[in-house]
């Protein structure tokens, strides 16, 4: 599938302040970028090779900074109708670089949740099908309600508070799949149908040798997905972190629109985006 | 019914300690205290007007002090057999002093868990039944397990951890309960066939003008409890509390057996020990 | 000192509310009411014996309320100059109903942070100074910030996020206050030259067989304190609280302008308005 | 310098059991490995190039396991004897592999520190005595308590509870540096002179182009430390981890006795023994 992605963001800057954006799309595993374009101050960039990760370092005088981004982006994504091939891999048998998300994160307290993943997702047949009814649970217990949390709120909260966001919905789905021992990962992303336009956030679970994608809040086509970062939590995937003086929040001015060929069908099969 | 009941605890104090006991048992409401005796140091004694809690309060020097307290208890419960007769009492014809026992206390932080209480228990019909399921929720979703929490330990914490004691599996009865708006208030107690015998905790909640108990750990008949205190939660309802040095912890030696008649089986009535 | 106190508030009523408020003076100990006028709806009133808290209930149907309340209240403290004079009372020689005021709350975990307190103010001659010390310490360590807390927001959290309000400041003060065996309760009031105009929140202290009154904000003069309700902690003190369907938030049209004589200087003396 | 360590570790296993161990000591950066054995079941072996991890993986059969570990370290640390020399690095300037180390971690929220960490720390001179500084800090006010924190005890709990052992004083370490933008990261070690002999936790700070070693416990000298495995926190470097069921907690025999040259005096000098 086809995308135009894009974002225009602004800072006001009172001191001397520097910022490490992480908006532009990947461009391994199965997205393909067409072209793309960065307006804004220079700076030096990197892009990890474990998880390419793309980021951008610019250090901002004082005074107004406008920062646009937009891409063509073409994903392939790998896809499994039969949801029921895609098993869990025993611990036993995982990539050593898997293991780090096997591990309790900043958002993601998987050990404080074990008791209750067991007892609730312990006795459904490994896999994709058990990440879904983690989904499905979510979607059910949980309530979408904007400016419910903020930037400290974990997953622990959100199970207690059962209320939150996009981010909130996808810290709980790592949490849960964690704690039965399936990896799982943040990843942050351009979505389409969103609504209103913003940055989505979605997880992925490493099943059958791969990472699926998933969104709990079921508020895009899960094949609708162009991925800009991936990491243990939204505490490695920020969109953008500065250390500095802004006068003001940093204005969200869009995220352009996805011009891409509406699926028909919300896709119900497996899909995954990279091997690693 | 008729209980034989009691305790005995040894303290082991350092320097000075000011000890308050809590553990005689009420002798208000349905509870008719036939003889009691108390062995230990002297102290000034208060019974609370509005609750019937019975204080001891004593200033042991060092040394190793024993504690030792037995009572022989008439119970005379009010009971309803059909529990669908006893209904929720609107805030606006509750008494002024059952308002406190909605607020959210130390360990029942019921504003922070009313998102899943109304979710889960909202639609339910009002009254016993409703503080029944939430008994029954508790019971099914929380797994007792000694050693599993400790002093601050709150109902926010045990519905993560999902295990805990009868202290926790009270807080958790109390918050969902005033999260719905029923008044309820913690019960410290002596009780029938409790293995291994040690003071238990239940829950009372003010439905049709009185106060219910109940007990969501199903260890012992609920007409088989013998109160010792009310209050908001287990702060105000410490068997003992001191300040002071100890050497070590304060030892239980026994909570002595109750004796009394088994009931034939447990009661599935609504049964009540006092109006307010 | 004589006052003039009132608020205006409004609710806009979406389905029926039962409403309780807790707005008007106290008219005991140093308090006496040279006159009063309340407009709104009509409720049943209770002034609770022990507390001297005035509480009005009202049933409201969907709509738009107005209520406004006004006082000529003139206080009368009890004030020491020699502040060194006011000592603490042992545990065991504090009054029973004293006692409560010791018992971790809600927002006032005394049992999480007693060993910060005793190592921050353990070694402080005991007394007036030692909670004015208690003060001082919250008023350099915390910055106030309108917004940096909300109704969740207990004296844990404010000790490690280091910002808050003035209930966080009371909150945390009474928290150190118990921890070091010192009862202490909040205080709802009414304030003189508070800006900008609002309900405000401090504590009491109970030294040397009265309640003291202390304000770690230094917002306003410690004797232009007009007393609207006592209790562990703002669990037991909202000045409004309400069972139904708001559309949007109370609007808090104003608290009256407090006229009075202004003290020439903010007083350093021990400032106390109750024995009980 | 030249260690001897080595350890004794047992597990007896009720079910399958897949082990993870990580006590293998470091041999990259100013650590030489001149000889080492391990003696246990066979497994799979990872060496983490980025980090110089070395992680060990078995699948467990029911039944009593004994695994030990012996090696003859030599370490040669970079030691700079005037630490004011030692600087931080500009986050603009710092390497994109260390800025993960900035971020908040599930035991290190810097997140929620940080106006402590400012306030207390933000006026010092930037570079290895600030965090020299935190590290007195930590000491002086926390208390080292065997037993007074358990696997889920984070930062923000220590910073309130004053209590803990040296892991927790390593996370409360990394939680400052981090929030003061100092890349921090855990550090499991080998330590000379720790009393009774068991693993231990340090941290490290980015500094002037280097990791610089740090330990707030002040329990053994910071030039006798060898480095097991460097992570964000806790979780990315438990000596063990394990997925089954064991009877019983694994039982750590022994840390061997570490024998080395004893420096005559402890270290003030800045020591480090790894630039990534």
């Amino acid at each position: 599938m086809r995308f135009s992605v894009g974002c225009r963001i602004q800072y006001d800057v009172a001191s001397e302040t520097t910022l490490i954006l992480n908006v532009e799309a990947q461009r391994a595993g199965g997205q393909l970028l067409l072209g793309e374009a960065f307006d804004g101050p220079a700076g030096d960039i990197h892009e990890v090779p474990e998880t390419g990760n793309r980021y951008r370092r610019m250090v901002l005088p004082p005074g107004s900074h406008l920062i646009s981004y937009s891409a063509e982006v073409e994903t392939r994504p790998f896809t499994l109708g039969d949801t029921e091939q895609v098993g869990e891999v025993p611990i036993a048998e995982l990539p050593f670089d898997v293991l780090p998300h096997l591990a309790p994160s900043r958002y993601c307290q998987s050990d404080r949740l074990a008791r209750f993943a067991w007892r609730q997702f312990g006795e459904l047949p490994p896999g994709h099908e058990r990440v879904q009814a983690i989904c499905n649970w979510i979607f059910e217990n949980v309530d979408y309600v904007e400016g419910s949390s903020d930037s400290t709120t974990s997953a622990y909260d959100t199970f207690t508070a059962r209320a939150g966001v996009c981010r909130d919905f996808a810290h709980l789905g790592i949490t849960f799949a964690r704690a039965l021992g399936i990896p799982a990962r943040f990843v942050s992303a351009y979505a389409l149908e969103l609504v209103p336009q913003d940055f989505h956030a979605v997880f992925e679970a490493y099943l059958g040798g791969r990472w699926y994608l998933f969104d709990a809040t079921r508020l895009c086509p899960i094949d609708g997905i162009v991925k800009i970062a991936v990491g243990r939590d939204a505490a490695d995937t920020a969109f953008a972190t500065y250390y500095g003086q802004l006068d003001g929040p940093p204005k969200l001015v869009t995220v352009d629109k996805l011009e891409a060929v509406r699926p028909q069908d919300w896709t119900v099969d497996a899909v995954s985006l990279s091997t690693h």
